[in-house]
């Protein structure tokens, strides 16, 4: 059975990194998953918020947002309604937290980093694309750090990388990097964060149209975790240019 | 290694389901898993929001709260503030979909279900209290929907039960149904959401300290479906009495 | 003619405070007037608000609000609507007055006492309730500031203790503390709040239906004040237990 | 003991009615309780809130708010803010119960009137001036929705007037009328909404340094009720020119 | 062609300047345009903004608004709204700078002068009454500075003077000071702010039914240069009262 | 005297436009003004705002936005902050208009144009190059809807292209088409906004600094001019390719 795009299970959309998207900000990188495009912004400042002021730890967070045309449909601004939605949210913890995951807030200092990732448009998997863009926006902001002396040149704040993939069972098969026509047909779906060891650092699984079992959430597991390290070349790969 | 309540790594807390807790509500269930006390309401009203007007399909969904001194130290309002934090809303939909996971829209017809999750003490695993109580209050507002004639008797738009248990890994041992005070110093942490068959209906693991290896991940797995085994035999004996 | 519950015209509904309700707050009671249910909690913290930082006194304040479905029919909820009513803020402004007259604030020293009046059920007179409540709360809570050196052990914040109650009148017969049902069909409404020596903190009366003259309103701060002493004696058996 | 102003305990100060002060309202009254100066300014329009429709009833609601240089010291604005206050909300609440009072919602129709009371210098007494100057205005747009065939000529939707005062005890005495340096200082604070004929509409007393007892508060109650009688000429007597 | 009100083409409608309004305001200034009418109170208080401490320099804001029934029909107000519209803060900045643009801030020193421009009756050009009226509250208010000794005797933080005027064009003739019948049906739409000396500090231009050429805009320039230089010489005569 | 970049004052930057920058949008374009980059993205939908329906008119509207790291720092985001700030309603109410200035609202039929102009990075001049792509955008969105049949292919609800540009003086001469670092320096401050034939729309003067007179008025115009005619030429031959 084929993809859509002609994609065997196991394949990622064509994946592309273009670091320094941006003039001014410390990282800048505009992330493809095929159709879907993140820009993905680190902005690094001296300093902490004033709950972790004088602890000689840093703070790593992050903002997701969606352009109101990014769909295939126009979606109201949030802050047109003055209200963030729940799925806004719900990202951008998942996003704070994966990059989290991978930083010694020690080796970071007294600095804060805010990682924004706005969707230019969407294809499906735009919060793994944006978690997997926004680790090569933390590294080039990381290097910049050290290149301005806000860090010692031989810290290292970056414990290793971070990616994240999409899988979902479509007709009982498991697929890599759902777009989007894929995500809303999927009877369960995944996003799968890892390091770049092979480690989880996130997993969610959602049953949408049926409850899956054991053996089905195994073959995705496997999937995702073969997904993200492709990725991780993939990200080694980009920010060696 | 013994746990501060001297449970054994694999033991729930004391779960307690008490029925009909409010008198006029469709359904009321205050459920308790140790200190952790959960008011579970469903709210059943004929009729569905405009979106779903005309399809012969019925509507759950979830609202989950905190009462400002459920926690050792005083939160404030959500109400006061003026907005809901990313937390309350991502537990919010967490809960909804859990529940619409067991639940056949078509069989319950053009009817809606508003289950309020309001938290009156937390001691760890508020959501999963939630979920766990939710089910009965639902199951008790769809008994109250076939006996006023919303619901034909013979129809049963509960396709099974749900339930859910968070399990974690604290000095690399996994333990079933984390307090507080274990829930902080876990260094990975998993909600796990089941059928009463014992399939996933939602599988969500955060590494908090360090990435987790896929070995954990499985012992995490099995630990959480025994868990929710457990929860699954104590809602149906609740629900029989 | 008698009431619906069978009580007297002055008789009030059983009257039910359960003290220490929750395990962490320094005063939580779980007051019942009847089916009325409000959870009242104390929280006590060391330090004042900026604006009264420096001036040797305390502050003591409330905040009231009702689960969505303490009512006959669900109600949305005000966290999630963004704004808070104005019935919730004026009780809320109601309690903290009621409850900040029977306080020394000197006494209290620089100290804040917040109390959280929750309606978990709503059967009329939840706001009388509300205040009848937190008085023992508040109570305890000072006694928990005193046990734990916050506050002077011979010193004493409360000058006296606080209760409150609904009066009504009905088919030109003035009654006490009304539920819900007799609530609705009031020619007028009025709530009493008296201190234990029996003098007036406050005395709000509406004319729901019909101008009321000055010879029902004598009537009513009668009943009114006749229901406070009865209240007045069960709270102080109740901090006795 | 004689007053900062020279008045007697039981004197109002000079209060003046400016009719039709806006050129296009329906009603629109400049009151003056000395230098409180509030525009109360009632809309009628044709048709009433959806929850209403098709009762043949009316509605009559109001809406009461202070520019941010009405008091002595700047205050932020409401709408900068993005919410309103709590004490907005009560007392706009207030004059809307106080005008529904003397409205026959059915003799009015399916017709709504708002009575906006913006006061545009505060010096004590803003909602009691607010309700006597709302009453003028509300007698105005009726007479207006006569002339212009809205209400039948022979229909009377106004039952009789109503008018509030303020009234509080200082040094012991009960004082008629209070200017803000007055009100400031008062042991306790009362407002008194009478009608007409000399009911009662609403009454509402608090202790704001000590407990009052009943002696007082019958003084206070005639005293009220003695202002407002007055206060009832002097509406009629504006009405007629 | 003749005017709605019999003006001449270049003639401005009567304009009025009541200073002192309010009793409190170090600046208060009711100004009418015909019958456009708005309260503009300008509040002084030493300090300044956090950003601004330490520069020696001083800050002037200005906040626009309308009451609910300043207009034709009531509007919704924007505090219960809990939102501002654009055209009120684009007013309110249109105000502050144009005050701004007169005031030399070091000579200010670290004072804060707020001006507030509420509406209280609205006949079409709110905004240049606005400016108009508040330049005539600012010097009161710094007059009022000056004799309480915040700022220097022989320091005068005003350079000039300056006033603003609407001019149109209807049936393609350039009209000044358009009343609201005359600015609904103008086909270009233009706000002039002069200094006293007769240079410009804003022009806003807007073609409202079809786009203009330059000779009209010339035209136009003209006619408000000459408008605001009448208002200039009606400023001073009002500040030497 | 030369500029930063190397251009003559009367020189635009390099400007940029790159049609159908998004798959799914009827008409997508990103601009770019030198550094400055806004995506304006038109979204066509059949039917218009409940206020114009059975009017035979279509609607046109305009949301401008910045992406949070657009500009040298990062600035908070409004969905976040819960409002929209004064300048960000400002400039979408200047774009929505200058592109209704050029729209045959009748031609277009009972349809709605919306048009977000996001700006991903800003030096300067964002909101004239807003409306320079906006156009774009919008006259491909309008063949899209010819294409499809929702507006007749004969009809053209475009009347002709607009344009705009900012002008400034620096050190008394007067530069066309600012950059950041020159807009801040300026004395003066302008937005022009042509049709392509050479009237205005909009303009829109701020003395920053100085007032300005009308010598220094006329020049900026000119200029303005001059600089809307060279965009109408490129957005041309940009709507040619």
């Amino acid at each position: 059975m084929s993809r859509g795009d002609g994609r065997t299970n196991d394949q990622l959309r064509p994946i592309k990194f273009t670091r320094n998207w941006l003039n001014n900000a410390e990282g800048s990188v505009l992330v493809e998953f095929g159709n879907t495009r993140v820009l993905c912004v680190a902005s690094f400042t001296p300093g902490v918020p004033r709950w972790l002021v004088g602890k000689g730890e840093g703070w790593v967070t992050s903002e997701y947002a969606m352009l109101p045309r990014a769909t295939h449909t126009r979606s109201d601004r949030e802050s047109v309604k003055g209200k963030l939605g729940g799925r806004t949210q719900e990202i951008s913890r998942l996003v704070g937290r994966s990059l989290r995951g991978v930083v010694d807030m020690k080796a970071l200092g007294e600095n804060t980093i805010v990682i924004d990732c706005d969707v230019l448009q969407a294809d499906g998997g735009t919060r793994t694309a944006a978690i997997t863009g926004a680790y090569v926006a933390l590294a080039d902001a990381i290097n910049w750090a050290k290149a301005n002396s806000h860090i010692g040149k031989t810290v290292n704040p970056i414990t290793q990388s971070v990616a994240a993939v999409s899988v979902g069972i479509i007709n009982g098969q498991p697929l890599l990097d759902l777009c989007y026509e894929e995500d809303v047909s999927a009877q369960t779906d995944m996003n799968i964060v890892c390091t770049g060891d092979g480690n989880f650092i996130e997993v969610q699984g959602t049953a949408e149209a049926k409850p899956f079992d054991r053996a089905l959430l195994d073959q995705l597991l496997d999937l995702g975790v073969k997904g993200c390290a492709q990725l991780t070349k993939l990200q080694a790969e980009a920010l060696k240019q």
